[in-house]
């Protein structure tokens, strides 16, 4: 018996006692965090499998772990010998969880029951379980992973620190006073991010997101935060409480939600068991989400501070790597080696905190696999071709999230033909400009376009929201293929990543966060609104190939590439100068 | 009195006979029919207004007609002297008819009966009347109009005709066989193209529609088809038996439908009348709706005849015109004028039918008015500046919908942006190349962003679905900003006309149909699609400005005029193809 096998065994021995026939164990911490701390990760301590996505259910007499498509190949490697089998997600044929326990449920011939931890499952995934078998027992007060794991790493606590107004831009009080002006009932907040925004404290309890463990429940007489003692100085805890915030200890909430009749929390994030708890929920859209989307005059100068530091880090790298590239030195490079220096780099900024996402850095073939980050074991040497890089990080001023994708040697005409589409889309979408009511639905076509004209196109989003200090993925704005979006409004800071994966040969993806500005005035068909693009790093122009551009596109390169070098070349060395110069010298239509 | 204040008050003794507080006359058929025939023309009849929407509410003291923001002015006009007030529909303030009539119930302070004929109210219209007045009445198997109307039109009872197969396409038994693959209870079908359509048959019955007055009932073993017995011949009635369907006077529907449970209909058409007489109504889009708007091979060319006569007879309009404004003579045409030289340039060409629509000729500040269309106390005589003219014809091949908008004399700048703006989004919108799954909703923007760039955008949609010898409207294809959109499937036929309307100035619209293919092979990014424009009408050379075009878009450009001219010129005079090939010379990039 291999290690998973023996944790198998003991969670089953606990299974028996409770009379459990099938125990779900996710993925997710209790506030349906994107990255969760160690604390969280029973998954991969019962499975093995250490993706960032999947979820395991164990049977009595079986396991299946169920994960998606950028999983396929790991998962099959790391739960060799675990006898747990790996179900491959929206693959035809493949059932789903539900599924899976409904043919459990048929072949039982009687009603089953089921556990898990109910803070780490999704009110959504619940109900609907509960749905598909209505008449098997639910049993959601059991952490049972708890019981076998012995060195389960503590749960995390660490110390909040308190943003100035000033760095805030505004008071947690007038956040409070907004927010208590938009609810009825009482509302329960726990995504981490935005209790983070609402009370303007950051912590250190999630890698990459500087967030504590939390809840808030704020009626219009209390604001009360749940979060760890230990976490609150005692100086921190005076400032919030005279600000009108009750401290609570972080688990007080599963008692005190239980005191109230309504409660209004957000369906999207909430977790089964607090709904559980709440007698009469009322589900809305947590209005934080667009309040703390909306980036007030305070957080934009400061993401722009943020962007230079990050575009003078970034960009020293890629000079680095393009000098090394001249007489192939990189190929005695891998890609962790890039990785390494580029967090280097970042960490010489003044007020760098952390990476904001496990750093992307695929050479070659990697560069297709949309989500690879290199770990010692897929880790390679640099080869000739593209190197795709994406990476991001915190600063005290800001979050940002970054991709360039630079050509080591020289580029051939597939490449350089592949690299000036997604080019054109970025650029395309960056300048764009449009009336008031668009959504990122809308601007999606303006990305992609230029791929579709070559038969090409990319399996995932354009865009994405991004917090201020705070996650590198936020809502409600984005920019999709399908689906309606939300309208922009000005402040929205958004990713433009357009790609192009060509499996087994490379990939490309280049990525400029860009904030929504209302233009100044009203033109004659209402107001109109454009974006400004927050980051700076210059494209490749080996990769380029400049007849396929029009001159408004060359336009819009060179004139951004002019902003690059004005903005970025006070921080450069007299050699990373030169090159700067010439690989952000104008382009001219042919 | 007027004639008005006479017809209303006999319509409140009726009303008054029957206890009716409020009798509701809306504009509608029995088939939620986008233009109807003189017979339905109930709304005009008792109120005096013209306009193609609106709906009369009479009181027994008070009247209110509502209508949209094209008919504001022309309604006040018309209302004037009748006692019935206008309600100007979403404006702020004006309430809706289910908050008038809700606020009458509470100034009685007793519950209301509410009259009108369930045949021609939409479900959604009368469902949502009951669920907001919850403790009225409603009697909706009066047509008290028919009691008033003396000289009220004959019901239309035009003969209908055959499509042979190779005009159709397809054989109305192959229709019917696939129509029953995708129904499980009977369904009931009551738009008039999507019967014409299913049965290959085509009438006279609507105004701009060759369609009849008929609904179906579709089970597994009949297809009864309900329509006037002086409509069909028996020669037609004996081929249509002889297919298996089997024909019933139009009205015995109301008695037919009575004797099944289940049947299946679509909300977004059904009348209230009928819904109310199904004991189990099943609501599911109309199958048909797809499978009308897929053309087939056959429907394809013959809708590439029907569009190269159209083009012959407009580009000939529009020569004639181009050349009356060199010397000025254009001053002394009125828009009815222009209206009638192109029915009549139509009129010549072999199979032509009639128009689809009614005509909009605008002269200057006429064409901002999107609706507009001249009237004998509206047409003026033409002036400098832009002429709109979109205008549309039924052919025993096809169905056509094109918009130019020409210059008379010289172009300003002002007009030339505006001009070449548009332009440069039909033309854009038309090159479009896309993947499967992309709807109308994703390619919006291309049509719109030249506009956007310069502050304009049009507040109209981009695109609708054209039918084939059918109505010039049709679904589910279209090209919207807001929702989400049918994706396209190769054969559909869509309009892609932007614009732009500078109030009390002019307006700009260009309008071609455009056709859906499949591109033959598969891409790297799966299966795409593209655009062939079916129209074949020069674009005004005279107001465009070349150097806000891109190279491509030029290209783009060049290549339509050399097809227009290429298609077109065999149908020429020696002096219109002289004219055509300097209409449609290339235009270099500067």
């Amino acid at each position: 018996m291999n290690i998973y096998q023996k944790r198998l065994a003991k969670l089953r021995q606990l299974m028996a006692a409770d009379n459990i026939d099938y125990y779900i164990v996710p993925t997710e911490d209790y506030h349906s965090s994107e990255y969760v701390g160690a604390y969280f990760k029973c998954r991969e301590y019962v499975s093995g499998f250490t993706g960032s996505a999947g979820t395991l259910v164990v049977g009595m007499n079986d396991a299946g772990l169920w994960t998606d498509g950028r999983y396929f190949i790991q998962a099959e490697a790391e739960l060799e010998g675990s006898t747990i089998t790996l179900f491959k997600s929206n693959e035809p044929g493949v059932p789903t969880i539900k599924q899976f326990l409904q043919n459990a449920r048929k072949d039982a011939d009687s009603p089953l029951t089921i556990g898990y931890d109910g803070r780490t499952v999704s009110y959504n995934f619940g109900s609907g379980l509960r749905e598909a078998l209505a008449d098997s027992t639910f049993i959601i007060d059991k952490d049972l992973v708890d019981d076998i794991w012995e060195d389960r790493p503590t749960f995390p606590n660490a110390p909040i620190w308190l943003m100035t107004d000033e760095q805030a831009g505004k008071s947690r009080t007038d956040k409070l006073a907004d927010l208590r002006s938009k609810i009825g009932a009482p509302i329960l907040i726990s995504t981490l991010d935005d209790i983070a925004w609402l009370y303007n404290y950051r912590g250190d309890d999630i890698l990459y997101t500087p967030v504590a463990l939390a809840y808030t429940l704020v009626s219009q007489d209390e604001a009360i935060l749940y979060i760890s003692p230990d976490a609150v100085s005692e100086e921190i805890a005076a400032q919030l409480e005279a600000d009108g915030v009750t401290l609570k200890p972080y688990l007080d909430i599963y008692e005190d939600i239980t005191k109230f009749a309504k409660i209004q929390i957000d369906k999207a994030s909430i977790n089964e068991a607090l709904t559980e708890l709440i007698a009469e929920p009322v589900f809305k859209v947590n209005p934080t989400l667009m309040a703390k989307a909306v980036k007030n005059p305070t957080e934009i100068a400061n993401e722009r501070i943020a962007h230079l530091k990050d575009g003078i880090a970034f960009t020293k790298a890629i000079c680095w790597l393009k000098k090394l590239a001249e007489d192939g030195a990189h190929r005695e490079l891998t890609e962790l080696d890039v990785s390494a220096k580029i967090l280097e780099l970042r960490a010489e900024q003044e007020d760098f905190i952390s990476l904001s996402f496990e750093s992307i850095v695929a050479t070659g073939s990697h560069g297709a696999i949309i989500h690879y980050d290199p770990t010692p074991e897929t880790n390679v040497n640099l080869g000739d071709g593209f190197l795709l890089m994406d990476t991001g990080a915190q600063y005290l001023q800001g979050t940002t999230d970054v991709t360039r994708t630079i050509i080591m040697g020289q580029a051939s005409e597939l490449e350089k033909t592949c690299y000036t589409a997604v080019l054109r889309g970025n650029l395309n979408l960056g300048a764009a400009i449009f009336p008031k009511g668009t959504t990122g639905n809308n601007l999606d076509v303006l990305a992609r376009s230029p791929l579709w004209e070559m038969g090409l196109d990319f399996n995932h989003g354009t865009g994405h929201g991004v917090g201020y200090l705070l996650n590198v993925h936020e809502g409600p704005n984005a920019i999709r293929k399908t689906g309606i979006g939300t309208p922009w409004v000005e402040g929205m800071i958004t990713s433009n990543e357009p790609g192009v994966y060509m499996e087994d040969r490379f990939g490309i993806r280049l990525e400029n966060l860009i904030l929504c500005h209302k233009l100044p005035e009203e033109y004659e068909g209402g107001q109109f609104y454009d974006f400004e693009t927050l980051t700076l790093v210059p494209f490749d122009r080996d990769a380029i190939m400049a007849n396929m551009m029009s001159p408004v596109e060359l336009d819009i390169l060179n004139e951004y590439h002019a902003r690059v070098y004005e903005e970025l070349s006070p921080y450069m060395t007299e050699e990373e100068c030169q090159w700067l110069y010439e690989a952000t010298a104008p382009i001219y239509y042919e």
